[in-house]
């Protein structure tokens, strides 16, 4: 039977995972492929540093460069995160024809096409199915499982962070800040949340989605990005009367046609992070907790849903290990390239500005109850073309500061933040409106 | 550009569906593939037969040897269905050495391992992505995305027909046989439903989606089947009160120990179809109308759900275009076996008798309303060291016939079978017992 080695850089959270597992399942591998899977050497930051598994003392160095240049070590898997030695790791590793795995999500939605460049010159390959969705094989089910298809639409629950603040914000009705402390407490967000909680770590996620399904890179700087900051129990309780759930959502759209565009004959898409409502009866709003989802509507097989743990040392480290079968595979079968990791072709296709992008939204207000405040609203909506689907407004009394939530019809974003700002001119306006999105899978 | 020339047996439903789709987008399947997929033939039964999408009549031929003898077809996909001629043509295919592509769940199940040795005799392959779950690329999930992962629970909603029948019954509340003739007659249910509606055709899926979890080949006649005629409308609704949802489900559990196993050292699975209530919480439960969806549990990755339209047209040519580009690339690169159809992986594993699985039970009787009913049938559960968890009996008037839904703890099925027996012998019982089986996916 043909051996395959291993060398690991990274033995923390994953890279003990990936230990743990090759371990336990590794016998089961090797009979599923008829490979034999050796692991030489794993690099780790420091011998003791603290990991959910433990790595024999003698599988260990420090010294990332031993692992990289052993010629005995047939495939580099980089488990150490960051977009700087990670990057000077895979494309040493790719220099020496080295196939390389990563989990690496910044690294590939900064670098990707650098990288796969490199792999291409050195004749290897880049597999990178662990950098989305953790243990969910989005990326094979997008390159080989919907080769076939044309994807219009794909929306993502993909951090895990957000996605257990907003659940149990829902379930307790409590409100963000003092959720995420208790988050962060618990393990759940980490002491600087900015990377989950402002949608950057959702950004490079769906970035590499959306640059699989639409056969353009695209890049972190394309994708507009809002956080759950401006979420309150206030928007999640009215939500829920009115028959949706809030989610942190990665959106890629086609658009039919851009709002404004001047290239009539390009093809846009909009790539987008936000929070949105979306109806109950979706399959997305039953996505809770840690648990990470991705819809996919193909052109030709319509509707589709993957669903699991997007991040942690095992469901990862399942990414990991088919990315180590197909490397494996492709080893044995001098097939190095048989998938490259990015194919390019849909060079007609852009990224629509976020300006030009047509949704529905959910509009709070806090404003003062009395006579004509809302006939003020409705004339400055009016004059903009923005048109009401349904207004609540909770009894209160005269002279008061209320919430005023309005539900509006498709509009264009430049349309809306233009009447947006006028209306939070208004005197009897009281605080700076909360704007969401209504995603309704049409 | 090397080119492979595809030939398509079957030119109804999915093969001019496969037609139709690589019309649309043939160009962009072979700019991801760097392969020209040439289709040189589609054999049919009548040139005039009706089919959703139009085929050329220049392209078609109503004799099948043509096709799969051509020299200049590389790739033979068979879509006639059923277990005789389909059979012939896919032998006769792999005899010259051609891969095989097909979407018959029947043949795989029944002779699956008859087929994957000719394909392994003549050094060729046979691709059946398409034979469970339509569109879901479930297939290529369990062989290599999940391939690291030893998988102990997989649950599946596989039959779109019974999902469809089951969902309307609890949206409209109506009963059984007046849904399935509607379903009929909205073409949502054959004329001669019980390949469907008595879980047969789930039988055939689970069976493949169990052996490729468990690497042993799973025969129907190994695997309890029971499908959804028993279920009425006061089974749906007395579930809702609980909290549950009647799904027909395919089950492929490891049972951690056999009841009364005499072979303590085998490991043993429970492959059944059934109906069963599930918990509202689950995400199964929001699977509804026609879609299919499977549930896996991994010992690396946890729990994962994957969800689309699991037959038609279009979902299903999505997977035949999958298996297409999979076949294309291994005829490329000359690595037509990388990955078996089958490869056996654990032959200490064996199918548990229903008899010995255990699991919890919904029951609804139909008893007379009167003293001492109750302690009766409580009495002869107890003698069977059978748990009642619950129990719901609504008002009635002495003397009447009422239902009585009793709700059982973790029970063997055998033992579950004779105390049911003799409850059904009581004079206070007045109709055969309805018995459900609970899953909690714990």
């Amino acid at each position: 039977m043909q051996q395959v080695n291993l060398g690991i850089i990274g033995g923390g959270t994953v890279g003990s995972g990936v230990y743990h597992h090759l371990q336990v399942n590794g016998a089961l591998l090797e009979s599923r492929l008829g490979i034999k899977i050796g692991l030489r050497r794993i690099a780790v930051k420091a011998l003791d540093e603290p990991r959910p598994y433990a790595i024999p003392e003698s599988l260990m160095t420090t010294d990332w460069t031993t692992v990289v240049n052993d010629p005995e070590v047939h495939v580099v898997i980089e488990l150490v995160g960051g977009t700087t030695i990670a990057k000077t790791i895979i494309l040493t590793a790719l220099k020496l024809g080295k196939p390389v795995i990563t989990a690496n999500k910044a690294l590939i939605s900064a670098y990707g096409e650098e990288l796969f460049a490199a792999a291409q010159k050195h004749g290897t390959n880049l597999y990178y199915e662990a950098s989305v969705a953790g243990g969910i094989p989005i990326i094979k089910v997008l390159r080989e499982g919907f080769v076939g298809n044309r994807i219009t639409h794909l929306y993502g629950i993909v951090n895990g962070t957000c996605n257990y603040i907003l659940t149990r914000m829902k379930l307790e009705g409590s409100d963000f800040e003092p959720t995420l402390r208790d988050a962060q407490h618990l393990g759940y967000a980490e002491a600087d949340p900015s990377l989950d909680i402002d949608g950057f770590d959702s950004e490079h996620k769906i970035g590499i989605l959306g640059s699989l399904a639409h056969g353009i890179w695209i890049r972190p700087g394309d994708i507009h990005v809002e956080g759950i900051r401006p979420v309150g129990k206030t928007d999640i309780e009215f939500a829920g009367k009115l028959g949706y759930t809030i989610k942190l959502l990665g959106v890629v759209k086609s658009v039919e046609k851009a709002v404004k565009s001047k290239k009539a004959e390009r093809k846009s898409i909009q790539v987008s992070v936000y929070p949105a409502l979306i109806p109950n009866t979706h399959v997305l709003a039953s996505v809770n907790h840690v648990f990470n989802a991705v819809f996919v509507r193909g052109d030709v097989v319509g509707d589709t849903l993957f669903y699991g743990r997007g991040a942690g040392k095992d469901a990862t480290a399942s990414a990991v290990l088919s990315d180590i079968a197909d490397a494996a595979l492709d080893l044995k079968h001098q097939t190095r390239r048989r998938i490259p990791p990015f194919v390019s072709h849909a060079s007609d296709t852009e990224v629509l500005p976020i300006d030009d992008a047509v949704c529905r939204y959910y509009v709070r207000l806090s404003v003062i109850d009395k006579p004509g405040t809302l006939a003020r609203i409705a004339t400055i909506l009016a004059a903009s073309k923005i048109g009401i689907s349904s207004v609540i407004q909770p009894e209160g009394h005269e002279g008061e500061s209320v919430p005023l939530i309005l539900m509006i019809h498709d509009a264009p974003n430049s349309a809306m933040k233009k009447a947006l700002a006028k209306i939070s001119k208004l005197p009897v306006v009281k605080a700076p409106p909360v704007l969401l999105r209504v995603e309704t899978f049409d």
